[in-house]
């Protein structure tokens, strides 16, 4: 183990780089005090999103790759929620000096199999490393619209059907899992325990650690006419009462069309939520689970459902 | 004092976003997956930097205005240092849920007077509240190139001039006057000795705490033909270095210019320094302090410079 206090910052970043994916969008690279990135349509879409050990990551769950993979994926899905093709990301992070070079090797190599694999084309053009007692990663992620408004949260309107791109059950089932069965007897988070657990749970356990939200989606629900749409990240009924209260409508979801209750409380889904014209051809990665109706907040069969739902990070993040 | 975890994310939002300032280049701003910024020339700059408790701020020292000042001051300035105008900010932040929520107020107060004093029309356009044991702050900062070329670090002649904008002393003088007469008997940080000092050494002190790089001098420098520039983070002589790696050329600085060695060593000065062909007329804020040849490497006075300088987050940060 060779550790970043031993290399210091500029052997690091020279063991880092090679790994990292190009992005088409790039006009000037790493390696000045800023990247010159292309928004040909004379407008970008940028979102960003913190991951912290602790509240929302364990080493002794993830691998330096998940992480990397995790904190691509989740920024390109806000990315694509808005209607746009993700182009590229910035990385800051921040790492006690004793961590092992190869977990930033590992967390390079995720962020690059999670573009190549869910975004081809968007790469990282710049980032920043630092020392800090807690291991932090901060994503900016940046999208082309081509031209396209972006699709917000509040251009649903009534008659409109609501639908949904991707599981919205396997995150919080995998979280569950860990929490119930990959910890020692003292309740710590144990790795050999969820190794074990993952092999058992494949789908929950990467749907949680390393997920992959159908990004493609994004783009193919704008063309085909999506009036509001958002990436599931706090749980399906507090992310439909976000589309509900932009776009001042009700929105009325069926249980059947849902894989249960934790469909509606389940958070980290990282699933696209969409409303429609009801005469629109869906693209095919969506299902109809409701429709958009006049009125406010959020229906459960025609009964409001006013359960809280979802995660705070400064509530909830004791756990 | 109100803390976030008893009041929870989104009334500590409600709370932030009314003080954030405004960016004009906004399309869509906050509160939707990602916001929409104008690009006018389908190009844009994007910078990231992180600071955090420990090895890059305390907050014995530093007030929270201080923090989102310097925040957003040091990545406008290496927004600055490509010859763009800085346009917009994202800021994510992470902070222990017994922070006081005043501490954000303030902060969101410090990213606001920063981007009006130093870059009106710049303002924050999203940004991640996060939980974390370290309190950080990593901001993500754009700029627009308004049609010209970005200007690299690469493209130093020889037979340019070479020069600078803004104290390159200041800062590190500051920070030795921290380390030395703002901690108490066991050396560590002070509050009292802190305020006490600034009023005793404003200038250096706030060069330090809540720095004021020369931002307009930036795109002054692209106009007026500047062949290479960045922004001095890490010392005179080590950033010296690296436009010299990179233009393929030896720059040779003038001591009699400098205002003594900690100009050549100081870190955090975030002034600019620029080369430009002999004949070009100089922005009123550069002064010369050395010329540029055929060759590598820095000379001060004509004799190699090869002391270290600098400064590296994982060797350095254990001070």
């Amino acid at each position: 183990m060779v550790t970043l206090g031993e290399l210091g910052e500029s052997a690091v970043l020279a063991r880092i780089f090679p790994r990292l994916p190009d992005s088409d969008a790039t006009i000037l690279g790493p390696g000045d005090d800023a990247a010159v990135l292309r928004a040909p349509d004379g407008r970008f879409v940028v979102t960003t999103d913190t991951m912290i050990h602790g509240p929302d990551f364990r080493f002794a769950w993830s691998t330096p790759h998940d992480l990397g993979w995790k904190a691509a994926a989740t920024n390109l899905a806000d990315v694509a929620a808005m209607g746009a093709v993700p182009t590229a990301l910035v990385v800051a992070v921040a790492a006690p000096p004793d961590t092992d070079v190869a977990v930033l090797e590992g967390l390079a190599d995720g962020l690059r199999d999670a573009c190549q694999t869910l975004a081809p084309g968007c790469g990282v053009v710049g980032g920043d490393l630092a020392a800090s007692a807690t291991f932090t990663i901060a994503v900016t992620a940046f999208g082309d619209l081509e031209g396209r408004p972006p699709v917000t949260r509040s251009g649903a309107q009534p008659g409109d059907v609501l639908a949904v791109s991707g599981p919205l059950d396997l995150a919080a089932r995998g979280l569950e899992l860990l929490f119930t069965r990959a910890v020692d007897e003292t309740g710590a988070p144990d790795s050999a325990r969820a190794v074990a657990l993952r092999a058992e749970f494949p789908a929950e356990i990467e749907a949680q650690l390393a997920p992959s939200p159908p990004l493609l989606d994004g783009v193919a629900a704008a063309l085909a006419g999506a009036t509001a749409m958002l990436d599931v990240s706090d749980g399906l009924a507090i992310d439909a009462r976000r589309i509900a209260a932009a776009s001042g409508v009700r929105l009325d979801i069926l249980f059947a069309a849902l894989d249960g209750s934790v469909s509606l409380q389940g958070g980290e889904a990282h699933a696209l939520l969409a409303t429609f014209p009801a005469e629109a051809v869906l693209p095919r990665g969506f299902r109809v689970i409701g429709r958009v109706e006049a009125g406010e907040g959020v229906l459960v069969d025609g009964v409001p459902y006013d359960e809280r739902g979802g995660w705070d990070p400064y509530v909830d993040g004791r756990r």
